[in-house]
């Protein structure tokens, strides 16, 4: 698969098959992953894959409560609004749709990955990692999302798993896989142009993209 | 290219000649960034461009302090261990000659790629739309790395690039950009089933991948 057609399909796949995911398969995903550059090269990070019937059905109670929390906190002011105004909310309702799809399935889904990492106070070491774990999925054709929901739950996720609790390592994201149900594609976004600057903070980037420059056709 | 020629050959390049970055591989470069997921698709990312040389200049003073702190704080026990015993040390002592080396040729990037965010606690929405803006760069030839260092200077860089203070817009990371004067190459890691575990922390994660999956050959 071509780089850019990754880059611009890899978006969050929620709705999936509870099809297994084979090791081989597995194995690349992982394999990629760690090829990633971390802070100092220091590769601090650790990977945890869930494919246990019972450690996922703990998972999806935990997560449909973290979701729940989720929407009645950082998202009430959009979730209110969206019900004044469904129409002028629609990208919010899809994504909230999305997700709840993802509670009502979230023990079928065959494969959990879960990254670690430790002394990565920014996110920086340990999501471009995780990010090729995706990109390679999609590669194989298998779809992913990544959620930092089940950090509601404080340890509780990490003790389900096992981690010690003087061990250092912190719980950095879930990324549920499985094929996916329906179709890849582009995912709209603001164009570039309008989320861009050049040299200071306000001025024009110089180029426009109001179209993606990538698609399938 | 190939989505795993980019994964596995994108490691941090920080050793790039001047030479310009056109606006059409800058607007591919940041219209692949776009394009990736993040928390509850809020896309609340700003990418900031700079390649003004007085503006550079500057950064240069900067990065160059706060590499001199990192490896005086963060590093500091790596810096002492590796004086004592450099064979045993060569992965840092190599990383610490690269960054170096970007140290010494920082005003000479021809671009720099710096990210912000708002309300990204975990770093999970703006690290995979920037390790993105890098694969698309690598596919374009451009080498590219990522630093969070200048974080160490606090408001002094986002005052620099004219941020407005009250905005609520962190500075994620700069990533210094240029073509490369070296080869592209696999960085050598730790194999994934010695960072990898399966339902449960410290559990063999059921496959081993002592050498890379792909290769160039």
């Amino acid at each position: 698969m071509d780089i850019y057609e990754a880059l611009y399909t890899t978006r969050a796949m929620r709705r999936v098959k509870p099809d297994p995911i084979s090791t081989d398969v597995q194995a690349k995903i992982l394999d990629a992953a760690i090829r990633a550059p971390s802070g100092g090269n220091q590769q601090n990070w650790a990977f945890l894959l869930v494919d246990d019937p019972a450690i996922k059905g703990e998972l999806a109670t935990m997560y449909g409560e973290c979701i729940d929390q989720l929407f009645k906190t950082i998202y009430k002011d959009q979730a209110e609004a969206a019900v004044a105004d469904p129409d002028g909310n629609a990208p919010f309702l899809k994504m909230r749709r999305s997700v709840e799809s993802a509670v009502d399935n979230f023990a079928d889904y065959p494969l959990f990955l879960f990254g670690f990492s430790k002394g990565d106070r920014t996110g920086g070491s340990i999501y471009p990692a995780i990010w090729s774990a995706q990109l390679a999925a999609r590669a194989e054709g298998v779809g992913s999302s990544l959620t930092t929901v089940l950090a509601f739950k404080g340890d509780a996720v990490p003790d389900l798993l096992g981690v010690p609790g003087d061990s250092g390592w912190a719980m950095s994201c879930c990324v549920p896989m499985g094929y996916p149900t329906g179709k890849w594609g582009v995912a709209p976004r603001r164009p570039v142009h309008e989320v861009s600057y050049r040299n200071q903070w306000g001025q024009p980037v110089g180029f426009e993209t109001p179209e993606p420059l990538w698609s399938s056709d």
